[in-house]
């Protein structure tokens, strides 16, 4: 009997409200669930608004312990109880570490450990760095009980190296949840092209599905440019052709399926010969911190 | 004042003679030469057919030292004579050792060096591996008289790896020769959409300019499914955006053409901060033979 695997991406807009975000977000849980999917992606930092525009202090303190945030203990069970699995993105705090992390619970409802953002960004409107320690876990993937999921938080996505990690590590579906929008230094650049491209291109290169899922929505900043941050949601789901199966709008707030066979991908993987063909003696250049 | 690169790729058909395909290059050169082009792609091994689509000993026979291959001692006086640089594709012999590779003449018309293919694919239409040895040059980047130029051979261009480490190297633009199309085996499966997605990733993720020169026509051979082999063309130039500012269809014969403001990609690929924030401590599995 073929492995089919259904994922689902979660687009909405988030606020202040930690409570109304994790029940906004549980809602759409169960939309999925009900509609067949067995893996269901939120964006990332649902928490609350996408706080990076800013380098402010009190922001720290919405930092917790991956197993006791607020979205891990209120969403676990919601895991269980639908029976699907939920990959948590959440602000992490490890002593007077701080970290942007995922956290992998399974569809009986255990977490199943941490992966901490690997890439953090840093520019006008993503000042990432001042909240976030790059991540010390390296690229994980996850043996859940609907397939081997592996994923990449927002910046990581950009990076072809953390996706081939995954499939290298035995990646079935690449799953990037993120929270891009407009760039306030320079209004006429719009990256939401550029974005599904990228994930596109990892798709096409490791044969593999890939999901993103984005927030939507308008966030006002003070002081901000245009008077705060407007994100273009875009959420997808490629095929292992790079082929969008599945998309949303700019604006819209929902849920994005697609179910896949996962053993005729791994069939069509090995035909298609990228992973007996690589050149591992060659790729030196990719490890130095300097190459020549 | 701002340096500027004009890169022009040819498409084409190609037959038995090799001087007709020589004289057929040569004329699409002069004509993008013509236009302004400084960088002109031929696609590859169009010394001749698409050999590899059979094995057949014969094809042994055409193989030549890189210095004396009849392709590059008849364009490199075409390259001083235009003062254009000509990556020119071919089947190099060296002793016993017989590689698909690509010698960089430069815009005097003095051939640079030689770059082995060093991914080497093998399945229906396009058994590589009965012809060619697994390139032992490593990636390379050539200082040519308009620009630092990466350039990567058919299979080369699906790995994210390879197109990195040329752009680690410096590159400036990305280049790929080509020849694909049809698959035998499966006369549904039409590799064109993500052959071409594969190199727009490319393009987002190291911030620069990628151009594919692919060949077109139908080739005959005997016994073959569909009674040969249809290749695709689509040769394309994509953006650092991986938008497509140059493209050709899939019978044309002809030249695409597009200009580079090299010092805005420069400044503009810094301020990404991609290749600020890589992580090359988490990058081991890419370079393990056999990752855990």
């Amino acid at each position: 009997m073929a492995r089919t695997l259904t994922v689902a991406a979660l687009q909405t807009a988030y606020g202040e409200d930690l409570a109304a975000n994790i029940d906004k977000t549980a809602e759409l849980i169960r939309h999925a669930a009900a509609q067949g999917a067995q893996v269901i992606l939120p964006s990332e930092l649902f928490q609350g608004p996408y706080f990076c525009v800013a380098q402010e202090e009190r922001w720290f303190a919405t930092a917790f312990p991956w197993r006791q945030h607020p979205c891990v203990t209120a969403l676990a069970p919601l895991a269980a109880e639908l029976g699907v699995v939920l990959p948590i993105s959440i602000f992490e705090r490890e002593g007077p570490h701080y970290f942007n992390s995922l956290v992998m619970v399974d569809a009986d409802g255990s977490p199943m450990g941490v992966y901490r953002k690997s890439h953090i960004p840093d520019g006008p409107g993503y000042m990432e760095k001042y909240y976030f320690r790059p991540g010390d876990t390296g690229f994980r993937v996850w043996d859940t009980r609907f397939g081997r999921i592996g994923v990449g938080i927002c910046w990581d996505q950009w990076y072809p190296e953390c996706a081939r990690a995954m499939a290298l590590m035995g990646a079935e579906v690449l799953l990037y949840p993120t929270a891009i929008g407009s760039e306030p230094h320079d209004p006429s650049l719009d990256t939401a092209a550029p974005w599904r491209r990228a994930m596109q291109g990892h798709a096409v290169s490791n044969v593999i599905p890939v999901v993103g899922a984005n927030r939507t929505g308008f966030e006002p900043w003070a002081g901000y440019p245009n008077g705060g941050q407007l994100f273009y949601g875009s959420s997808f789901i490629a095929d292992h052709r790079g082929d969008l199966v599945a998309a949303l709008g700019r604006e819209d707030e929902g849920v994005v399926q697609a179910s896949f066979d996962l053993d005729f991908l791994a069939t069509h993987r090995a035909a298609w010969g990228f992973f007996r063909d690589r050149r591992t003696d060659l790729y030196g250049p990719l490890v130095q911190s300097r190459p020549q």
